[in-house]
């Protein structure tokens, strides 16, 4: 390994222990998956080139084709995957975020959280026409409100629940419901940099005359209405945010899909106008696509649901069900208090554990090597656990790497409106994979 | 009852059976109800402010708002309603389709259709990496195959399955995947009129500088590339349909969500190039949000997974397999040969039988009366049950009528590109609400 060669990289590690679950890229290939990855990231092509003989046309295609549709790019690769079988080749996928890592306490739990629905049930399209939002089920509304209350993350009174496919559709359904239908031009969509990286493509992959993506926020300055993206703690870099165009005309969109007391503390319950959450982060339940908005405004909330009536008609009945029964089993462990179930571990405790445990090996592999370092983050007390610690994840800069050739597969700061000197490795996988993640870390610098 | 009155009206009576079931309002209510469906209808104002005293404010209001999101009106409604109260003052809710018809069916299969998911289970995005549908659950795509080969009314082979949340979304994935990213106006989208009355909505509703709403096919004469739905049999008049364009440039997109044995005669498989087929219509399961395309194209199929991967994140695992188990109950149902399970009625003879059912009930309320009359339908053999029939649905014409003054809820004509003088009704209630809306109709006539 020629060091030198590292350090002339400069890429900066940025890794945020759970906030890279939002993007996904099957990117583990040998062969074709190296091609996949470096067009993505933009750089390390000529070394690659070396390493692996493909030539400069592919790459340049492969860029062209990713720029329109990047997450589609790996997914659907017919190349089948082996992201944990070592020798030191395959390559480890720290690039997507799929949430296996909670898989480990479902299975603890056994028989609590498993569903059994009838053919006979949920035929029917609506579940409470009483409600704004007629396709939102009552069981899983009732938990949404439990869990929150619980964890002290969010006020949920004088909000207006909407469910949705994931909050990739009510974010759609967000912008959709706050830009007016009739305005002359679309309606500037912005976030701060680094931002979640599907934001410009899901703001704009259909040219939409409503809204339009508009970059980074720090470098906003058009004095007229516009949308602004909070995301707290932030994907990729588990930042807290705060809005930071501050303009009279400004519209705030909040996506808190990482304030649970697994990923940061839990400092004061949020009370905005429009909040995201989602099962994916908060119980790890990906597959199920459900997500829920909080919007204290009525008409909002109207406006949302009719997106989603437009674009799904409603949302699974069936994954709502599944969803309540998980979060029930959430809010059950971590609310234990004369309940008589103490041999049930809190979630939020078994997935914090995990995470600290992660954390102190990334920290023990980064601090024995010499390309790596990790900053110091500041600490706070969670008012849920009474813990003391510091947001896991955070963002780690002045980390040189040279992670790729070492087959472990990360995603480029482009895609998240910085520069490409930073790297988002995604830090939720199985053990397994995370083990040889460190082992491979490890290695580089011996 | 005056029959001048209503014979004035001129209004025809188009009864689809089933065809109706696409679109679903909720507008049975007393009071609210009225002026909600008026609006939608946009006609008998002047009758309904006579009978119910709402002031004509209220109605030009409701009309500009359903203009803009017509399916929203009455979902939100937070009036509690009663389809099938009587005492012929309540209304009959024949506007919306949810497919509760099929009810009983499920109800007697007992557990055999049963899923039962664990925490652990299904917490990936992923289904098969190996499949240009990464989110294809295998066992669906199974089940799919195996029931078309069954029925015999479409062609798998040399198709790809892409699933979605509804054959909604696979609509609109069809549109993003047909229409150049780059053109410099947006692809026209046209279906022969009478059409599916969301079709306009679903096109326009984000203002996609990719394709926009064009009208009725008939109508269409431009010289340049543009995209036909051919909806067959037509929702709402139950036509079987052939493309009317037919220039070179054009895209076709087959709907085929009623082509099933219980609607019409099945008298070859199809095998177009995108074909959009929905559980909702097959099996009666609307709750689950799940369609299926068969797309010839890879590329088509590979976009068609790329927009529900923008959209959603790809589509509720836990639906995907209870669809599953259902569609494996139909196909199971059907193909009794040899296999012992002789004492379950097949699915699709229960189906055809209830609305078998239903029509005589119909025709003979029908026949009975001097303001309504039923065209003869051509008789065609189905090759899947050997039986001759009439599609049913069907369109009705020449019938005059006045079911709204008798509390009878029904969508006017120009929602489906026509004149005001039809109006649909939807007739997958469930009994109780059929028989109701029979009587009511017979009452009608003496």
């Amino acid at each position: 390994m020629d060091k030198r060669k590292v350090l002339s990289l400069r890429h900066v590690l940025m890794l945020s222990v759970a906030l890279n679950v939002g993007l996904f890229l099957r990117l583990g290939y040998v062969g074709e998956g190296w091609r996949a990855e470096q067009s993505l990231h933009g750089f390390c092509l000529e070394e690659k080139q070396q390493n692996r003989g493909a030539p400069m046309e592919d790459f340049s295609q492969k860029v062209a084709h990713v720029s329109k549709g990047k997450l589609v790019e790996a997914a659907s690769s017919s190349v089948a995957h082996s992201d944990v079988e070592d020798g030191g080749q395959r390559d480890i996928n720290l690039d997507h975020g799929d949430p296996t890592m909670y898989e480990r306490f479902w299975k603890q739990m056994g028989d609590k959280t498993t569903v059994v629905i009838s053919g006979s049930q949920y035929i029917s399209y609506f579940s409470d026409v009483t409600n704004i939002c007629w396709f939102l089920e009552p069981e899983f509304a009732k938990t949404v409100i439990r869990l929150h209350k619980l964890v002290g993350n969010a006020i949920t009174e004088g909000h207006y629940i909407v469910v949705g496919t994931g909050s990739t559709q009510l974010y759609q359904a967000a912008l959709y419901a706050l830009c007016p239908p009739d305005a002359s031009e679309p309606m500037s969509v912005v976030s701060a940099a680094p931002f979640y990286s599907s934001y410009p493509l899901m703001t704009d992959f259909l040219k939409s005359g409503l809204f339009k993506w508009a970059g980074d926020a720090h470098k906003f300055s058009q004095d007229r209405p516009y949308i602004e993206l909070v995301t707290s703690p932030n994907n990729p870099d588990g930042s807290t945010r705060k809005p930071v165009v501050n303009q009279k005309d400004g519209i705030l969109v909040h996506d808190l899909a990482y304030y649970w007391p697994q990923y940061t503390p839990i400092n004061s319950p949020a009370d905005h106008e429009l909040m995201l959450f989602t099962v994916s982060k908060s119980s790890g339940h990906a597959g199920a696509r459900i997500g829920w908005a909080l919007v204290k405004d009525q008409e909002v909330a109207r406006k949302m649901t009719e997106f989603i009536e437009i674009n799904t008609i409603g949302v699974s009945k069936d994954s709502q069900l599944r969803a309540a029964k998980i979060l029930q089993a959430v809010a059950d462990s971590c609310d234990r208090v004369g309940t008589g179930s103490e041999d049930v571990q809190p979630f939020f405790d078994h997935s914090y554990i995990l995470m600290e445990k992660r954390w102190k090996q990334l920290r023990a592999a980064v601090e024995k090597s010499g390309l790596f370092s990790l900053p110091n983050l500041s600490t706070a007390r969670c008012n849920f656990s009474g813990r003391n610690f510091e947001t896991q994840p955070g963002e780690i800069e002045d980390c040189e790497i040279f992670l790729r050739s070492h087959h472990i597969l990360t995603r480029g700061g482009e895609h998240f409106g910085v520069s490409q000197k930073y790297v988002r490795i995604s830090m939720l996988p199985r053990d397994e994979m995370f083990d040889l993640f460190i082992e491979r870390l490890s290695e580089i610098q011996s």
